[in-house]
């Protein structure tokens, strides 16, 4: 297979465990619960997913890099529901 | 960076990353309700990460294969344990 057919299958890879966070963020905005999410997950997935994208960056892998910075974002914005959901309810 | 000690950087980041995964099987297992983690987390993360460990199997990268390998059980382990504790519940 070649370089470009991987880096392809690495982005399709990527899109798909991205679109993993989507469903928990949409069920925490729906439900506005997030108790049994444990804070420790989506912050230790942010620091080794920086690892990840460190990683991509030194492979020169761009689907890897594409892949993580965008699940970082949903880890920072999982982390941030949670934590507004929990302030509401006090 | 040498191929080797790219690798080994890899590794670390793909511990980290799946370990992101235990505290969270640690308080289901602990509270025993998982209610607020959606299905579709779990389940679109394991078939993204099958698709990494075949990206790790075509670009030779050892450190990928393993590390996605290992939450794609979390994954499994998280999805069970939320049905059984759904179970229980009735």
């Amino acid at each position: 297979m070649g370089d470009l057919s991987l880096e392809l299958f690495g982005l399709i890879a990527g899109a798909i465990t991205s679109l993993g966070f989507i469903p928990q963020l949409f069920r925490g905005f729906r439900t506005k619960k997030l108790d049994d999410i444990s804070y420790f997950m989506p912050m230790v997935l942010a620091v080794g997913m920086t690892l990840w994208f460190i990683y991509g960056y030194m492979s020169n892998a761009i689907a890897i890099m594409a892949a993580n910075a965008f699940s970082i974002c949903c880890c920072f914005i999982l982390i941030l529901m949670k934590k507004k959901y929990s302030l509401l309810k006090k």
